[in-house]
Formats: structure tokens, sequence, C-alpha cells
């Protein structure tokens, strides 16, 4: 499976999501899949993986090891970044009433089958 | 109840709770109960305070409204952080084999008694 085949069974089986990306921690997007076009995938991509590195730094400095996984529920969406690898990370936005378990869940089940893609 | 009761609550009753802390963005700790002492309670503070000020940022430039709650799943810990109001947030931190939703659950009902105390 693709990296874009990937992501859109992520975010079609997920109620309520609205794009999924796998990024680089350079902020250079590999891929990414939308059913939202008021969504700024660009944007976000850039924000969130400067804000995946301070996280790191963050938990580096308290001794809590490497970060795994961060989620972010803001006002008008709910945002779920998952590490792959040293190099990449996955992120998916869901809806506020989106169903963020089954995303979460999805989300983790699709790791093992984007590192495949590597 | 003071907030060092509501914290020991929040604490008593998640399996692996470490430490429950109130803070405010500046970085400077209101109350904390901790039951794990080697961890560092301070650093954290100072760390997560920071973080959650760039979280903040990270939302507003991508347009998804103030931020919440925070999670973050390191090697060592889970780390979930609530928004309280403009100036401050709870911070509870649990083992990565606590119970992870009971303590979500927790944190959310403690919103309000905290908030009664200010």
């Amino acid at each position: 499976m693709s990296f874009g085949e990937i992501l859109k069974n992520v975010v079609d089986g997920t109620d309520g999501a609205l794009g999924a990306l796998v990024v680089g921690l350079d902020g250079i997007p590999v891929d990414e899949y939308s059913i939202a076009s008021e969504l700024d995938i660009q944007a976000m991509t850039v924000e969130y993986s400067s804000l995946i590195k301070e996280i790191e730094k963050g938990s580096q400095t308290v001794h809590l090891g490497s970060t795994k996984e961060v989620t972010v529920m803001a006002e008008k969406a709910m945002v779920m970044l998952r590490r792959l690898n040293d190099e990449y990370f996955m992120v998916l936005i869901i809806k506020p009433e989106g169903n963020f378990g089954k995303g979460r869940f999805l989300l983790r089940m699709a790791v093992p089958k984007l590192l495949k893609e590597f």
C-alpha cells in the first residue's frame, strides 16, 4: 500500500477525521490525504513539526525519554501526532465531535504499514 | 477543598499516577501533590509551561482556536496538561502502564473544583 492509501484508510475509517499526513521532522510533508478544503495543511505541517521537536526536547529535559505520541485538543479540532521513526511522524486531524478513540487506534495500526514503505 | 486535596484525589484515584500540579503559564507552580520522589516536578513545571505556550501559539496560527488539553506519551511517563483558565493549567503525570482514561476523567472532573478555589 502507498502512503496515500494508508492515510486514506485512517481518515475514511475515523468518524469526523479531516485529514492525515506523513511529515518529516524538518516540516516537509511526504504525503497527505485531506477531505476538508478549509484545512491549511501546509501551515499545520510546519507548525506541528516544530512543535514535536519542542516537545521532544522537553521530554528529554525532564528525563521522560523520547516522545511516542502527542495529542492536542483545541477548540476546532483534535490533532494527534505519532512518531514513526527518528525522522518522520504522522498527523491525524479530527473534528472535536469526531471519534477520537477510533482515530487513535487506526493511527497506531497504520504505523507498521507506513514503516514498511520507508 | 484546597488545591492540594483536589490534586491528591486525582492522583490517588488514578492507577499509576505519579503526581499532579497546578501551574501558572509563567511556569510558577501554585500547588503540587507527588508520590514519586524521582520526579523532578520543578523542572517539569518550567518545561511544560513553556510547552503549553508554544502549543497555544501553534493552534492559533493554524486557526484551530485555543488549546484545551494536551497529552504527551513519552517512554517513561504520560503527561496530561489541561487548561484551567487564561493563566493556569493542571498537569497529571502517569506511568506508561497506568490508567490513562481514568486519569483523564478525574482531571476533567477536577477542573470546576479547582476553578472554585481561584
